[in-house]
């Protein structure tokens, strides 16, 4: 049983090498919600929709988001309407979106509507949001509180980051399945996800952090940063605006206590050493899934 | 100044027509919002959408309603997931029900959403729904309460119905806009609408009915029905069912006190003697618009 606490795109693609290796049904992902957000009326599970698209071979890699084959009628007439247009809906994925907002209507759970998409589209590796509850990430910046998508998407993260404020992360609770997924797991994998804004908000929520300290020795994870870059996205520049060291040792001191081992890239061979002297062990190869070959040797090495 | 009192396609078409033949900034509509739903998350306003996409010209005349040149991508995609897909919305349309709701979670009204979508769309008749507040037409059957949408689409009316509840009409207030149409028009229109699930849905808001009865003589209404059929949908075997006399009398006798002049076909020229004998004027005409020259003949003897 592998359980790996994961965010969006890296996540997905280590997920994807991991099923290829290993029996999908004995794999499980539990997922970052902090960047959730409602908009048009619609809950939409950025995280949640791109691991299942992914693992479905859905997703499309030409935007690095989103389905593949998609279409943009509705988003293209919003426009034309001055509708709320700068956070892209495709239409398939809409559909996505209004199939469980309208379950949610209904009373189902995240966890439940989530489930429902993975058998739709025959995923077989178990999704599971970290909790039901309402946990939302927000930056505090010099121009006041932006939620999540609107740091990432509107503003293109081109603005300074003061603070990270995790909303709900305190009074959230860890579903059942959450809980059991932890608790049953032979090895515990953090994904190369960004640690402040898709691990940190998982971890926030009570009890997973300590299921995590408890069980360090079975816990793997992978850095997200190389030669002290994010592979994706503004881990690296979030990184260093909060105060971190912006390498893969930043990284290593952020999850101090909760790993027994960590996996480099081998572009990063010489911190092995600082690593080792923190007390965990370290594990040197190709960390980038630039292809399935590299994505293949990562998954191998989280399973070793 | 001319107010029509409106529920979906029939009142479009007249409304149509008499925005041909009189200025539109002179002529504002009055719109049932008792079929209004919300399903997905989305506030969808058949009605209010109906009366703005045809005066827009945009109306998809093949179906009878929704958008022209509409595709199917996300109604597709959802059937697919299994989702709630009977009630069939276009990706045109669906943008409309994004904006719409976007804007209610913003804090914006119907009534401002409602001109902000006619102004967009070129539209210069004012739209106002009836209320901002709840309201909700329900079907009581032997099958239980059916909300308006599961009875009209869903079920295909094909259920018989043993009472309507128009659920918050009690509570609804007409806005300012409404009370104001209401008091500067100097003529008062029931356009041919459904007159117990269209139009009475209207005159249950507290102050409509008693708007109309005291300036009855300017009002002038359409009779829907034409040798006791519906020129469309269920309104003749609603009136037999709700135990009214499903001909143009029986809606005459439904808006009792109300109307000071009514317009009914030639095919019912003989009930005009019954009806002036209950003390209204009668004109008879053509009262089908099945071409624009019928319904600009309609629309003259309104503003006759």
């Amino acid at each position: 049983m592998i359980t790996v606490l994961s965010g969006g795109v890296g996540a997905a693609r280590l997920l994807r090498a991991l099923s290829d290796a290993h029996d999908p049904v004995d794999i499980t992902a539990i997922v970052n919600v902090g960047d959730d957000l409602v908009l048009h009326g619609l809950t939409i599970c950025p995280d949640l929709d791109t691991i299942t698209y992914t693992l479905a071979g859905l997703n499309n890699d030409e935007l690095g988001w989103g389905l593949n084959g998609e279409t943009w009628r509705v988003m293209d007439e919003l426009a034309a309407l001055g509708g709320e247009a700068w956070f892209r809906l495709g239409d398939r994925d809409l559909a996505t979106h209004l199939y469980r907002t309208q379950r949610l209507h209904e009373g189902a759970t995240k966890t439940q509507v989530t489930a429902e998409l993975a058998q739709r589209h025959g995923v077989r590796v178990t999704i599971l949001p970290v909790t039901d509850d309402p946990l939302s990430t927000e930056f505090v910046t010099d121009e006041g509180r932006l939620s999540f998508q609107e740091y990432f998407v509107r503003r293109h993260h081109d603005v300074v980051v003061r603070s990270l404020a995790f909303v709900g992360a305190d009074q959230a609770r860890p579903t059942e399945e959450v809980t059991a997924a932890l608790r049953k797991a032979t090895r515990l994998v953090i994904a190369p996800s960004n640690p402040l804004i898709s691990v940190d908000p998982i971890l926030r929520v009570p009890g997973v952090r300590a299921a995590l300290r408890a069980r360090s020795h079975d816990v793997v994870a992978i850095s997200p940063i190389i030669r002290g870059a994010a592979v994706k996205g503004p881990a690296d520049r979030l990184l260093r605006e909060l105060g971190h060291d912006s390498t893969a040792l930043g990284v290593v001191d952020l999850y101090e206590g909760l790993v027994g081992t960590w996996i480099i890239d081998e572009a990063d061979a010489e911190l092995a050493d600082d690593i080792r002297a923190r007390g965990p062990r370290v594990v040197v190869t190709t960390t980038v899934m630039a292809d399935p070959d590299d994505a293949a040797r990562l998954a191998s090495a989280v399973l070793a």
